[in-house]
């Protein structure tokens, strides 16, 4: 049903821009030069009674002169003129409408009844609208977008749900990649039940990000979360926290914002990971693109800094994770390697060993005992990131990739520390095995972010 | 006095290497082919029976056989022989002396008397000593170290004082950049009240951040950091934090650990900037060189996006700042390049004027606004970091850059979204100005920090 519903909005075969902008050109805005430049190939029909062309295609004066079926009418015209030109589009058959522009719940009284009138007509005419006050959907697969923003297409399969254009002009720092992305701004008819349950059936995509800032059908929205989430993670971001966030939500989006506390009770319960850390997203995403759940929260350090392992341990706690008891098995394996005088605990500090042998052949050693280790539910690898070429004898990310490779059932992440961190971690990171965190309590965040996937799938209390 | 206890360590002009390895090349780790790469030009002496010279220098069987004054001894032998080895460096009127090796308070029974021997060696003899496990010392503004890791040289007014030499080789992760750095280890002897008490009296220091597993000390500490923070700030990353973390930091550098809040609070009276989230660590920094203190708590935020001045909203309530309520002259100038539907406050959300007006503009109108308006004590910017050169349209930061200039008595930081997040960043921060954070929850933090500084500046209440 929802399928029905975004379908036009991700696939349309035609749409008709109403309020098609004459300016072409960069700084233009021109959602028909965008959706061209993003790669639309199906039918464009621009509307604007000024214009006989734009951007080389035929105009309209009004949406009744197109006389060929249009899937999707994208409207981007003066508010007070939007409910009108609705009533119109619906009589002319179109099915489904983007509405672009601000002034609404987001702004004064009259922008509110204006909005309640879009809703009115939506139930009335059966007309379905995403908007207003958005820049509408993207969908690097089909190579179609209805943004007036330019935005890069990237095939990955990531789907995006948002309340603001950031998530789709600021992808990069958010969810890293995204192959998809529906912005319900103001979300006056389609909301964020509908686009997660889409989300959920689409087979192109394998996590789903949501931005909230506030929503008006909390109870729907969980019940298909929850099932959704047994099918692919969904991961999120809460806005509007504070009361004076929600105050500004309000002018923003128009949302109505409850309380914090409930929603991250509800939204734990039907497995959404919930963050409030922006930067948890990427990583979040990431990992569990990536890696499997993480079936315990028994948790190895592989590590030449002591220093290092200190800061994880000091951050697994608020993640409801700790320091594995490593085997005897584990101890003896990495013991044979090191000074008599070393300790050997966890996290396992391997410098000591490393100035008796070469770095690659303990990193082995140590990272495969404790993946062998039935008492490790997942590891985290501390390494360096080497100045390159010069000092490439230091860096032991090829080793820690080839076993990560060998033990897929544990999820590995790791921090490197050294000037070229981006760099080696991209390597680290090739074949997917292993994830690479900016941090060490981003890297133990990520670890718990995949142990609250298993609770939520095993059916135990996240 | 501290300075006569720690300058040997920072400038001798002559070293005796005692352990020195005759394996030169990449992955010897060698500390007298480091130093040489690192610029140092004063005189070294390496110490090993079995060589007749290492890195084309002469070398000595035995301390006793350099005839010549040194002022500073490098130990890297097995720990059993140390002891003999510092007496010896005494008796030879070596005032100063760095031990490398781990295997003391760090690891057994053994390793810790051996510890005490150490200690009561100096006491005995007026020897000082930094370590055991350590790295030593870093100077880029005279070209010397002690480290066996290759390290990058950087002229930085940066101080580091820590207990793991990972602040050292990673240094571009925790505070960017770094001048000078002294790496306690064990801290038998010189503790964290001597290079805090040296880097406050440095003219190359500016800022001086602390990495603090425990410390022994802890009242001359306070009373030393607080003199300190006076003049320059201290910024502290506290680790150790959690019971088990107490525990692993014993097996570490051998640290007694108190209470992470009894520290907290003592940190708080003092000046001290403390967090333990190590990435705040590079932002604060950065903030500290080259903002203001900040001189309340409100903040304006000019943005693009609601969504994101949402965001920094919710966040500001962790750091004790607050949104400033925006003076009627502030409002109007926003509100004259705005739609009349739109509701004008704090965040300032300016892309309905952009939609208008130029982006320029209409940035440089409502920065100025705010920056000009009495009840404004600091700005977040968000903006965009377009990919460029194709979209350089969407950047607005060399207005912001500029409005900044003119404002230097508030601190402006900024959050730029987008793919060239870095590279626009870099720009933005040029003239040193603006400081430009990776993600918003970090530019609240940061600007958090600058209103801290005040307010112990002014003795309030932190």
């Amino acid at each position: 049903m929802s399928k029905e519903k975004i379908e036009p909005f991700m696939n349309p075969r035609s749409v008709a821009v109403i309020g098609a902008s004459r300016k072409t050109g960069r700084g233009s805005f021109n959602v028909i030069e965008n959706m061209l430049d993003f790669g639309y190939r199906g039918k464009i029909y621009p509307v604007n009674p000024m214009a006989g062309e734009i951007a080389g295609i035929r105009a309209f004066p009004d949406v009744k002169e197109i006389k060929e079926p249009v899937d999707l009418a994208i409207i981007n015209t003066p508010r007070k003129t939007i409910p009108p030109i609705l009533k119109q589009c619906a009589s002319q058959g179109i099915k489904s409408a983007v509405i672009i522009p601000q002034g609404f719940s987001d702004s004064d009284e009259k922008g509110n009844s204006l909005q309640l009138r879009l809703t009115e007509i939506a139930g009335e005419t059966g007309i379905r609208l995403l908007g207003p006050n958005t820049l509408g959907v993207i969908n690097a697969f089909s190579g179609f977008t209805s943004s007036f923003m330019p935005l890069k297409r990237e095939i990955a399969p990531v789907g995006v749900v948002c309340q603001s254009g950031i998530f789709f002009v600021g992808s990069s720092l958010f969810t890293g990649i995204m192959g998809k992305g529906i912005d319900l701004g103001n979300s006056c008819d389609l909301d964020f039940s509908d686009a997660v349950e889409y989300f959920g059936e689409d087979d192109d995509i394998e996590v789903i990000f949501l931005h909230i800032e506030g929503m008006n059908d909390g109870r729907r929205f969980l019940e298909t979360a929850e099932r959704v989430s047994r099918r692919k993670p969904i991961v999120s971001l809460k806005t509007a926290r504070s009361e004076m966030g929600a105050r500004a939500a309000a002018s923003h989006s128009g949302s109505m914002v409850g309380s914090h506390e409930v929603f991250e009770s509800a939204f734990r319960q039907t497995g959404i990971i919930s963050t409030s850390d922006p930067e948890d997203i990427l990583d979040f995403t990431k990992a569990l693109l990536n890696l499997p759940p993480m079936k315990g929260n028994r948790v190895a350090i592989v590590t030449f800094t002591g220093a290092g392992g200190i800061i994880l341990i000091d951050d697994m706690y608020d993640q409801g994770l700790e320091p594995a008891r490593l085997s005897p098995y584990t101890i003896t394996a990495i013991k044979d390697l090191s000074p008599s005088w070393m300790p050997i605990g966890n996290p396992v500090d391997i410098w000591p060993a490393v100035m008796k042998n070469s770095m690659d052949h303990v990193y082995s050693v140590a990272l495969e005992a404790v993946l062998e280790d039935p008492n490790v539910d997942g590891v985290i690898c501390i390494a360096i990131a080497p100045e390159l070429p010069e000092n490439s004898y230091l860096d032991a990310t090829g080793t820690i990739r080839y076993i990560a490779s060998k033990y897929r059932e544990k999820p590995v992440v790791a921090w490197l520390y050294g000037p070229e961190q981006k760099t080696v971690s991209r390597k680290l990171e090739r074949d997917g095995h292993v994830v690479s965190l900016p941090s060490l309590p981003r890297a133990v965040r990520t670890l718990g972010a995949l142990y609250r996937r298993h609770l939520f799938l095993e059916g135990l209390s996240v």
